[in-house]
């Protein structure tokens, strides 16, 4: 009731009983925080209420601290305006995956800004609809707050609060810069997942049973709903398109490389490039992707050596991570490469010592 | 002994002892058959060996039924002589995820090509060598025979029964018609994965923390191993050339469209395209794509309908695989459509029925 002010100061309305929106309602009903929910489809307001978002009916409207609104982008600058003026004393946020846009609709309008801070949490699923709503739907994902230059102190403060009842990770970002790094990370993936499962239309159906888990992987997204995606693409053309003629120059790189012949020193350069790029990807909790370290073990060219250093890895207790093997031709040795990260690499090393294995330094 | 005389004739001798060589190596063992492997690095055929891949003793070479190739691309049309030459009873088969260029390499050499018959497994991982081979890698899997003009039909059975001992179902192809199949389910699917990732090599560190999902599952086979890669579609080039080129044309319809400002009925069109894309993959198993059945049934605007409804969904035991909601503005009146198997939905309308509840036709 003292220092976070901002959360004990009355209920929160959501606005749009989606995915996103139940979701929230129903990560802040769990956080002890009390939600009212509105929807232009009383159906869905209502099965967001069942699965624990909230409740449906009409808070006090000058009660109110909070309001996210979760609809559909092309909708969003026209409810945070309503909502600033039917709630007046509450912080308003948008849940939008593009926010210059919103933005600048706003700064055009006529209501004062103070109280709207935009935001975008960082996850998803390829359903829609409060269905498929999960209280931790937010837990350990990125949630970005995008202050702009009027945003109230308070007002950013309770978006804070928001994300962190939801169990998210806040980062705050210009919204130029936000949706810069959505074009980058989630709207290019997205058309390009989208132009190869378009690609398929044309594949003939036998060709089709040769697919593998690999096609699945890279077409899975282009599954989602093409409604909201061409709103949020379309929102963020100008960043989108910087993007896909980077990629269209590389595409036409590789086709011109591969036109010219058998020499496939630019293809091999692109798929190099491509390993390093998947590198960079943090780890699932937006942690830094991990290096592993490198334990190198010396095995006599002799029959069960390696059944033994299985097992004494085993023993070890060590998560083994990767292995490869290398052959010295010259001195008929052996290496095994076990990558494990590196805090269990001296506890591995000094482990395999003990059962008498050369580890190389 | 009698019906099965390709599988009856003697032993299996597996070149390469890598994932896919000593993952064949693994299945054939498990069926009861007699595996020698050999292996330019005597450390790959010695952790094949350790894992139940076979023996590294070799055989008498004219007692060897068949011969697996499971070596890089570039080597497999030289191998492949030699072991015709070497081995000289046995049906030659190799794994090579091309197969025009190795058949045309075969024609042009001196041996005679009557036991030779190209073939490929759809099975592989991230990870390379034995290490992670597994008897039932090809559990299920399609593995496509390529016979010629001059296969003999005895050695064409041997490596039928080779990929049945595996666990995979086979499917035979001219080999062109593979390799544009190959093109367009694997390769192209591999290089637009490449593309994004390799793109990601230029986005600053603070946008990467965006990433979500989406973004590992379209750059994941992006990470498999470069110099296996720059062979495959070295091999293939012709193929993946003409699908390149038609995804070159169509993302620069999308750029265009985009630029032509915030009309984006082009957009629109790939999104719908991408989605019916992803609907044409078969299932896990090779199976064809499900295509669900709506049960659509009426909800009164409530409280508690919906609790209901789900209770009773759940009593009727029917595994449901997808959830909309309608809802008639007009007649106050919700719809809520289960989607779920043409086998169980006349199970399901009746359970509803049965409960009370009214279900459309």
């Amino acid at each position: 009731m003292t220092e976070k002010q901002g959360r004990a100061a009355g209920p929160v309305v959501v606005i749009g009983a989606g995915l996103i929106g139940a979701s929230v309602g129903c990560a802040l009903t769990a956080a002890g925080r009390q939600v009212h929910l509105r929807d232009a489809s009383a159906s869905h307001a209502q099965v967001a209420a069942t699965l624990g978002a909230g409740r449906t009916d009409p808070p006090v409207a000058t009660d109110v601290a909070l309001v996210v609104v979760a609809v559909p982008p092309r909708a969003i600058a026209d409810v945070v305006t309503e909502a600033l003026i039917s709630y007046p004393r509450a912080t308003v946020t948008d849940v939008g995956s593009v926010k210059a846009g919103v933005l600048k609709a706003l700064w055009q309008g006529e209501v004062g800004l103070e109280r709207y801070v935009g935001s975008h949490p960082m996850a998803g699923s390829q359903h829609s609809g409060p269905v498929t709503a999960r209280a931790d739907l937010f837990q350990d994902r990125t949630w970005v707050i995008t202050p702009h230059r009027r945003s109230a102190p308070l007002s950013v403060e309770r978006v804070h609060d928001l994300a962190e009842d939801c169990g998210a990770v806040t980062v705050v970002m210009d919204v130029d810069d936000h949706d810069a790094a959505v074009a980058r990370v989630s709207h290019l993936p997205h058309l390009m997942s989208v132009l190869m499962a378009g690609h398929l239309t044309s594949v003939p159906e036998r060709h089709l049973l040769l697919a593998g888990q690999g096609l699945r992987d890279v077409t899975r997204v282009a599954g989602g709903d093409p409604g909201l995606w061409e709103q949020i693409v379309g929102a963020n053309s100008e960043a989108v398109l910087s993007e896909l003629r980077s990629v269209a120059d590389e595409l036409s790189r590789v086709i011109k490389a591969l036109e010219a012949g058998p020499e496939t020193e630019e293809l091999r350069g692109q798929l190099h490039r491509g390993v390093q790029g998947t590198r960079r990807i943090p780890g699932k909790h937006g942690s830094a992707p991990v290096a592993y370290q490198q334990v190198v073990v010396a095995i006599p060219d002799a029959p069960g050596a390696l059944a033994k250093l299985f097992t004494d890895v085993g023993v070890a207790g060590v998560n083994v991570e990767d292995i490869s093997i290398e052959h010295d031709q010259a001195r008929q040795v052996g290496y095994i490469s076990l990558s494990v990260t590196p805090e269990q690499a001296p506890g591995l090393e000094s482990a395999m010592r003990q059962h008498g294995w050369q580890v190389q330094l």
